[in-house]
């Protein structure tokens, strides 16, 4: 199916702006229409840009961009808003090597502003590019367009308590969908449920503008001077609410698939003395059955079949090995609870929520609290188990560091979506936590190669330590000839998996299946190599690796993590033979297959064997 | 001045529960005299710990310690606490090498539940131990105290979110003294300055039984099973707050100074089916004039004379050095804006606040927000520099790593109390920045050893860099000695500040004044060390420091920081040169003099001389 007349209709950009909102209307159809048949070729985040179309139209209506500036929170919803600034065409290579990102990049356009990706950061980002627009004289508008699950991430409350404050008028778009990737939780989602009912939204889903000419004083000067009884009217027709008491005026909620309305209101509220809220509701998957049903299932999607909406379906994979694994473990060990932070089915936690509800937190999108939460439990007794991404570890960073190794509390993080993660990019590669969980005291580092090994780690990690744990696990599958290489679960131990004479190939995880291609490789070429799974990062295991290194001479340290305070740093110090280092060089890794980016980086197991050849054998 | 009498009186610690409320009250006035007296010598937290006295005391009085907990945020308000479990007698030992902490440590006594320290943690921490305690049948109260400063850190918000959709009840005790360390900023602190200065406050000052006598439901068993009109009763009196929204109970203000009520309301509000916030009005320094006037000055003092209130004058510092660069800079460069995360005065941007008022933003303890600012900032063309504590820049760790960095944004972080930082203890040293910063792409580490290299490296930083870069600098002041060493200011490269030719002493920061030491030692005993000064920590200076150790053919790399991701291990993958590496061990450093603890980790002048010979010259 061809999509060029939605082009067209968009080249150049000012077109947009002398539409009707008919012809909007109808292009909002075309937009749709297109994501859905683009994004079941080539995967992608499809439920929550089906829910934001008419939302970002009429933000491109209204405001001039590239002057005026649109910082997206977390970013994955930005599809809509490359459509319209002439990316359509781009869309068949999404979030492929080369082509253009899942994420807004500032390095594909004049009109995308922050490279969002995490959560929770574009107020503090809006506030701060307002504050210095305004020290320059530049009164463009600039607009944070948040989710209601990045609002319970504390660093847009912090950012609303500085903003609130001041006369700086950013406007926050809050993108209300009911959920964040997973169903929302807390305090500010059944705040927002509650204005999501409250009689004034079922009016304003009728009409707008029918609910602004019930106030007489709307039309005139919206909250310009208001003060006093106007005040008290205010408050009692919008409801007195969190982001009032932040400093911000408040208005909606507003249906967000009312193109006509949802123009008139930022037209209205565009120029205020303050920051302001606007509530806006939309439907994840909005005009596609199958994403309006399951839209957890359309977050993030490889690839499905139009008609049937059945997506590709995946292989097990080591998020899904974690889950049974601590299902298991959980059923025997009650001490053991289980904690997400709003990522229970990417994380592999969702069996483990429904047969144990009463031992499983979902903090919501607040990694911070997470940690500290798990803090609290392990110095209760329990056995907190903490799953997250690495990239969104890197969140709690102070509270691991400073609370959870600085007591030496036993708490476990399942720590998901390690090393080069692939179509996300830069801003999803879990790539620092080597590193970063390394350098800390009292942690010990975990990084399996299978999930049966995964299966013994979780179970030493959580039965048999009485101090913070990390394992660490890709994202993808095992590979079936590991399995058949290892050998029987030894604590603390690292795995020869095949001897050999002339070169120690020292791998942690996913690289262990590279390291094997390169040991066959080099086999064929007369360099008989041995392979070692470290298995174990923190500590290390001197023995095994000095015993080897001892024999080969020669070694190579083969980690899919940057190579800044990983294993390699750590065995130079401590080994006068001579090692080479394979690892994701210091910069950001872009998206696009993991293959790929490992050829990329020569941290497939062909590179490393001629590396190995070229600066030891020839 | 003995306080025998008082120390006698509290012991056994059950006595405290006897006690009528007029001998407590006698208590109260004791401990704040043997405050004053005992922080005059040893210096120490003042006047946080005397606005905290009844309230202390109140807690101790209601409440069932250990086995209910009191968990503290921050927890330099801890010292009463302490003199109450039977710590009296050490306060001479105060913060000192092998005595006790300024902060609560279970290593202590079984009174003291949590290791605090960096701020906002303290709800997520009792959410997580009242969690785990009743998932094993432990109905124990948990209690939260904390600061109205620290509320405004995202995470506290975070846990409320999380704590307000469940029937935990924990017990949250803000302690609102009206500012943080400097004055409290934002929305929150604007809030409770509302709430502190309603008719109710006022009136609840004259006393709290004559205000609950008032509303007939408070007697028989308040808030229990409130609904309708009871309900929209309650937030006619109390308010509707902020608190309420995140589905806390909330009960305040109250005095904090009013050791009789404070009692009532802590024995009528421990029992609830909710969570609570309970608000009570204190004031930093009570009691004690010098502090009461100027809390700023008392937060954190070194020694004062009773009588006169007048604090041991100060050197000049790292922070105030960096603070007259920057105002200097700022003069010339106005794109310069200022940033601070409450810190102020620890910072040293008073003078900067003063003189450029429109260009300098205190966020409040909001470090992750901060950073966020910073890179909108820099994204609208401005240089934001962020100076902030190195063990709390933590905070920000992810937004440095994928907002800062990622988008490779012209952003100064000036990291201050860099390296080991004495009397403040574990969760306070600054020894993880180099692993951090260094493993950052496109982040550039800076390290001076005097102030004039400083101002150089600010001013380059500033000036000449369009890439994110990080200043760090230690607590103390230069050394003279290596002022006189120092060559002229030059870009990217590191500087041998004594020639030489059997080993080369490659140091960073505050290592080069223990370098020098170890040079002069050395060459008494016939040593020719070669004394560099590394400056650049990424990138390194590789061409000086090959050069060095091509001639001398043995090296020793001294950073004040911990040994994983540092210096050491980038440079022996480097070279094959013998290298030993002097830094923090793979611990969490104690509270001690900065002299006492580089001895004790081998980290002094002395001590690498000897090592060096006993490795290299024996």
């Amino acid at each position: 199916m061809t999509h060029q007349a939605l082009f067209d209709k968009l080249n150049p950009y000012e077109n947009i702006k002398k539409m009707p909102i008919s012809e909007l209307e109808t292009l909002c159809s075309e937009i749709r229409s297109f994501l859905i048949d683009s994004i079941a070729e080539t995967g992608g985040h499809l439920a929550s840009n089906l829910g934001a179309v008419e939302l970002t139209v009429a933000l491109h209506k209204v405001f001039s961009f590239p002057e005026d500036k649109l910082i997206f929170d977390v970013g994955h919803q930005s599809y809509v808003h490359k459509i319209l600034t002439g990316r359509g065409q781009d869309f068949k290579r999404l979030r492929k090597l080369g082509g253009i990102s899942g994420f807004p990049k500032v390095t594909e356009s004049e009109f995308d502003t922050f490279h969002s990706g995490h959560s929770s950061n574009s107020i503090s980002v809006a506030l701060g590019l307002k504050r210095g627009l305004e020290q320059q004289g530049d009164d463009s508008h600039v607009i944070a367009m948040i989710g209601d699950g990045a609002l319970t991430g504390g660093m847009a409350i912090e950012a609303m308590n500085d903003a609130g404050r001041e006369k700086n008028n950013i406007i926050v778009v809050l993108n209300d969908n009911e959920m964040s990737i997973s169903e929302n939780v807390g305090s500010i989602a059944r705040h927002l449920a509650k204005k999501r009912t409250s009689p004034i939204y079922l009016r304003t889903k009728d009409g707008v503008s029918a609910f602004f000419s019930k106030i007489p004083w709307i039309g005139k000067g919206l909250y310009k001077g208001i003060s006093g009884l106007k005040a008290a009217l205010r408050s009692m027709i919008f409801g007195d609410n969190i982001f009032e008491e932040l400093g911000f005026y408040y208005a909606g909620p507003f249906d967000g698939h009312n193109l006509k309305n949802l123009c008139k209101v930022f037209e209205r509220l565009k120029n205020l003395d303050k920051p302001i809220v606007i509530h806006v509701i939309t439907k994840k998957g909005k005009g596609y059955l199958p994403a309006e049903e399951r839209p957890d299932l359309f977050h993030g999607v490889k690839g499905f079949d139009v008609q049937t909406g059945i997506p590709t379906t995946s292989e097990k994979n080591f998020s899904a090995a974690f889950g049974e694994a601590l299902l298991e473990l959980g059923e025997t060990n009650k001490k053991i609870v289980a904690i997400t932070a709003a990522m229970p089915d990417g994380t592999g936690l969702t069996q483990f929520q429904k047969q144990y509800p009463d031992r499983y937190y979902d903090v919501a999108i607040a990694e911070a609290h997470g940690a500290g939460l798990s803090a609290g439990l392990a110095i209760s007794g329990m056995v907190p188990v903490f799953a997250v991404y690495s990239s969104f570890l890197q969140r709690a960073y102070d509270q691991l560091v400073t609370d959870v190794c600085g007591m030496n509390l036993h708490c476990v993080f399942a720590v998901d979506r390690a090393g080069i993660v692939g179509e996300d990019g830069e801003t999803h590669q879990g790539i620092f936590d080597i590193s970063y969980l390394t350098s800390m005291p009292n942690m010990t580092v975990f990084s399996p190669a299978t999930y049966n090994d995964l299966r013994f780690m979780l179970q030493e990690a959580t039965q048999e330590y009485h101090s913070p744990c990390a394992i660490r696990y890709h994202k993808g599958c095992e590979s079936r000839e590991i399995c058949e290489l290892e050998k029987p679960y030894e604590k603390g131990k690292a795995q020869v998996l095949v001897e050999g004479r002339h070169v120690s190939i020292l791998c942690e995880g996913t690289m262990v299946e590279e390291g094997l291609k390169a040991t066959k490789l080099l086999a064929e070429w007369g360099v008989s190599a041995e392979l070692v799974n470290l298995r174990y990062l923190k500590p290390l295991d001197w023995e095994t690796i000095g015993n080897s290194l001892m024999k080969t001479k020669r070694g190579v340290v083969m980690e899919n993590a940057c190579q800044n305070g990983g294993i390699y740093s750590m065995l130079t110090g401590a080994t006068t033979v001579p090692l080479l280092s394979v690892s994701v060089p210091d910069c950001y890794v872009p998206h696009g297959k993991v293959e790929e980016l490992f050829k990329m980086y020569h941290m497939d197991g062909e590179s490393v064997a001629k590396r190995i050849v070229e600066e030891f054998f020839r």
